[in-house]
Parts: structure tokens; sequence; C-alpha cells
């Protein structure tokens, strides 16, 4: 089992009304990357600069994350991010964006990473998601992010993108404005008869959804009484969700398994949120997993009868 | 058992993408009743107006439930209120809202109403609940809902009625904006320190989260292709969750029959919104509801491993 990622490697900058933090180690691979990471061998496809620092190579490194397709463009910049939060967290702003390298990012996948048995294009513009695709063939399962941007301005090739992956992870905001839907279950039908089998809608703080051939599965959030930076949060759900089907080794999930791989992606989402960037994830353990894992099933779990 | 709810009587004029009806049978303590009807035996306290036809009345009487404290007010006017939704559902308008007999509303119950089992303060202002909540003093169980316009102008009334019941039911958003805390966990359980040993803050479509000292339980919202208008979800979701306890016939009802209330409202609430007003609730079957709730476990239900 392995699984390979391509999307941002970045710095961020945050402030929420918990505080602020400047060019934390971020980006959606590194998000994915240090979620999934405690279900699969995971590698990083994606680009940095001359200004991103030897220390955080190692910290993927050091949690057993495969960096061998981080690719330093000598003079580059490394894409950065800044951007603030309401006092209601669900509500973000961006401030600044600078692509730097990202600009003319043309990734050339190793042999192991072109390899690898599951495939997430993070969110990026989708033509480059659709020539990694084309890279990684022999994927037996393969999901895409994308944002409201892709969806304006380049939305035939992300309507290409989605013919060629199973699963879609997206917002459900994002899955209405795809499809000009307004109720979530028409338009993620409407999602599934673009291509993907899978259909999974984050809905931030108030969880996520799942939707298949079995049917639907929606799980809340977890509940937690500190939250400070939801940067990335998505990104580690995905890195759970598809870590942990990885995990399974099969392209056809049974329904039983892509459940508890919405539970594993709301478990990662959930620490992701209670301490700013990578903080809390990057320092997460096993037993920690687990453990909130059983909370999650005890938090939504009811009998039918007594 | 027995279950009193006071609360509006109403006519709804409502308007939403998918049509739109003038003066409809409404209020919170119709479409509580209706809710709770499959469970106990419930009496509605509160005025009508010379408008009211006696064919409301013999819908309420036909579903079983009591209509003994219904006052009609000689030459008053039913309470009135007109709104309409955006695409996005979740976001309501209030057009206009006519008091009527409301305005002057002084309850008197009558012995049975107030020898209930189990009571709810349907939202009204404060000050009113309180002078109900006293002439039911034998109530193992009294639950209060309100809103923002009872936050701002009657907060002090609205937390002594707080520091009486047993259980408040509140929209997240009042929950955070009453305790004036952004996290919800942190503001149930200051909501808590105010009297209610049991709080369920309502999310809409996003389902409902129950605190308790037991700690916390959360449904998603039921996924439904069809929603057409959400005026009374909130109190159909109060009718399902205290109609479930009240049949439980126990003053400390356990956390497993709490889930179970919780997931009773969610089903009750669901139905409400497939069609405008009451015509979904008022032509529910028993089995239509044990249909549902299974299906509501089945949707939100997972096994921690193979």
């Amino acid at each position: 089992m392995s699984l390979t990622v391509v999307g941002s490697i970045a710095f961020d900058s945050v402030r929420t009304p918990f505080g602020a933090r400047e060019r934390m180690l971020g980006g959606s691979a590194v998000h994915f990357a240090l979620a999934a990471r405690f279900f699969t061998h995971v590698h990083v496809v994606g680009p940095v600069g001359k200004d991103f620092d030897d220390e955080h190579v190692e910290l993927l490194r050091s949690r057993g994350v495969n960096v061998d397709d981080i690719e330093r463009v000598p003079g580059g910049e490394t894409f950065s991010w800044r951007g603030h939060y309401e006092a209601d967290l669900n509500v973000a702003h961006t401030d600044d964006t600078q692509l730097g390298v990202f600009a003319d990012f043309e990734p050339k996948l190793s042999e192991a990473s072109q390899n690898a048995d599951v495939l997430f294009l993070a969110n990026i513009q989708p033509d480059l998601q659709r020539r990694v695709r084309a890279q990684c063939a022999a994927a037996r399962l393969a999901a895409l992010d994308s944002m409201n941007l892709w969806i304006e301005t380049t939305r035939d090739a992300l309507i290409g993108a989605l013919g060629e992956v199973d699963c879609a992870m997206l917002n459900d905001a994002e899955v209405r404005m795809l499809t000009e839907e307004p109720n979530l279950a028409r338009a993620a039908r409407a999602l599934m008869e673009m291509g993907p089998r899978i259909v999974v809608a984050k809905r931030g703080e108030y969880g996520a959804v799942l939707f298949s051939e079995d049917g639907f599965f929606a799980l809340p959030g977890f509940l937690l009484e500190d939250v400070r930076d939801p940067t990335g949060a998505g990104d580690s759900f995905a890195g759970g969700f598809l870590g942990y089907l990885d995990m399974q080794g099969t392209d056809q999930p049974a329904d039983a398994a892509l459940r508890r791989a919405m539970a594993y992606g709301t478990v990662l989402a959930s620490f992701n949120v209670e301490e700013f960037g990578t903080e809390r994830i990057a320092a997460l353990t096993e037993d920690e997993v687990s453990e909130r894992y059983e909370q999650l099933r005890s938090m939504t779990h009811f009998e039918l009868s007594d």
C-alpha cells in the first residue's frame, strides 16, 4: 500500500481570535500527508522555493513521509498564503496569496510516486490534476479536492478531472455550486453522474456526508472546546479518509470501510483545528487517534431500543 | 403520562423557492403537538381569535391532541406570521408579525394541563413562560425554547425562566448569543450553569447536539432530497424529543433514552420540512416514523472495526 498526494507546500500566515502565526509550515499536501501517515506510506509531490528550510523537510521525513518528490526550485519562493478568521471560525478571509514556485509547477513524479495505490489530487488547478492523474494510471483509487475559484474559472477542466477520479471531496457549498443544485443530496447525485462513484461533502464544524452507490452516511464534526485554527482541516480529513482506505488494500471498499474512513477523517480534522497550522497533528500519537475514534463513535451512537 | 405545551397557535403565510401558502395552520404549539402526539397525550394551551376555524381545532382533536385549553378570544385576531426563505433555506426573513390575541394572553391552565408530567414552554415571552411554569409545579420535566428577540429585550426574565426548567432547546446561535461564548461546547456548559441539566442545541439542516451530565451526543440532520418549508422544524424536533421522553415515564431519563429522544426529534423535524406548514406531519403515520427512525440509525451508524 502507498499513497501519493500532489498539492501545495506552503507558508501560512494566519490570524484567528485565538492568536496569530507568521509563515508556518502549511499547504494542502502537508496537512494531508501528516494525517494520512497514520495509516500508510505517503509520497508528497510539490514544489518549494529557496526559502524552504531543511527543517520542514525533516519534519515530514521524521514522521515517515516520503519527501523524494518535493522539488526545490532554485531561486524560487515557496507558495504563501495569508488569511484570517472571524469570531465565527466558519468565516475565513484570504488576505494575500503568492503562488511563487507554484506558478510554473510541472509535476514530474518518481516511479515510486507513480506506482501508488491511492492518489489524492489536492486543491490545485484542474489541468495540473489531470496531468498528475495521467502519470498515476495504476492507482486503484483516485480522489480530488477543488475550490470555488476553479469552479468559476476552469469549470470545463474541472469536469474533465472529475471524469477521471473515483472520489470527489469538496465542501458542501462547492458541491451545490458546481452542480447548480441547491439541495445537497440531489447535488451529490448530479456530481456522481460526472464520474466519481464516491462523493464526500465536507461541512466544516458540522461534519461531513458520504454519498456512494450504497446510499449516504453522515457524521457530525467532533465537538471540541478549543478550536484555534481551522486551516487545513479539510486536507487532514482527506488524509484520514484516504489513508484508512489505502490501508484496506482494495479498490472497492465496502460500505462499512467507507464509514470508518469517514470517522477517521473526522478524527484527524478535529486534531488539526485544535492548534495553529500543523502543530497538533505533527505531534499526534497513534494512541490519541484511536482514543478519539472511539470517542467519536460514542458521541454519535444510539441503540434503536432498550 | 401526559405533556402540556404552551405556545403560539398561528396563521403562517410562507414563501420558499418551492412555492407559497397563505394563512396555513401553524405556530409553535401546533407543530410541537402534531409531532409529540405519536408518543403521548398532548394538551395544547394558547389563544386564538374569532378568525380561527373549527376545522383547525378539529384537525388537532382528530390527531389525538387535547384542545380544551385552546382559548378562543371573542372579537380577537389569531396570531399571524408572514415570512420567506432564500434559495439557501437556512436563511429566513420575517416580513410581518401580528400578535393579535397573543398580545394580552394570560394563560389559565385546566387542571388536566396543570398536572402534566412533561411541560414544554415554546418560544413566547419569558415572563409568560414563568407564569405557566408556576402553574405546572408537578411536572417532572420542564423544557423551554426561546429566540434572539427575548435574549436581546428580556434577558433577565429569560435567565429567570432558565433557572426553573430542566432542559433548554435553542438554536446553536442562540446558545452562543445568550452566553456570549463563541464555542458551542463551552456555551452549552455555561447555559447549564444557569439551571438546565439538559441542553439541546439545534443546528437546522446540520442536526442537533445534546449536552447533559453524561457528556454530549450529536446527530446530523436527516438527509432529504425534497425540502419545501423549514417553518416549525425546531418545534417538531422538540415534540419528538419531549414526547419520547414523556413516554419513558421517568424524571431522570438515562443517557440512552436521551439519545433516542434526539433521534426521534430529528425524524419528526425531517418530516416537518418535506411539505408546507403542517401538511406532512398531520398526515404522518406511526409506521413512517418507525421506518425513518431506523433509516436515521443506518445513516449515522458505524462499527469500530470489521
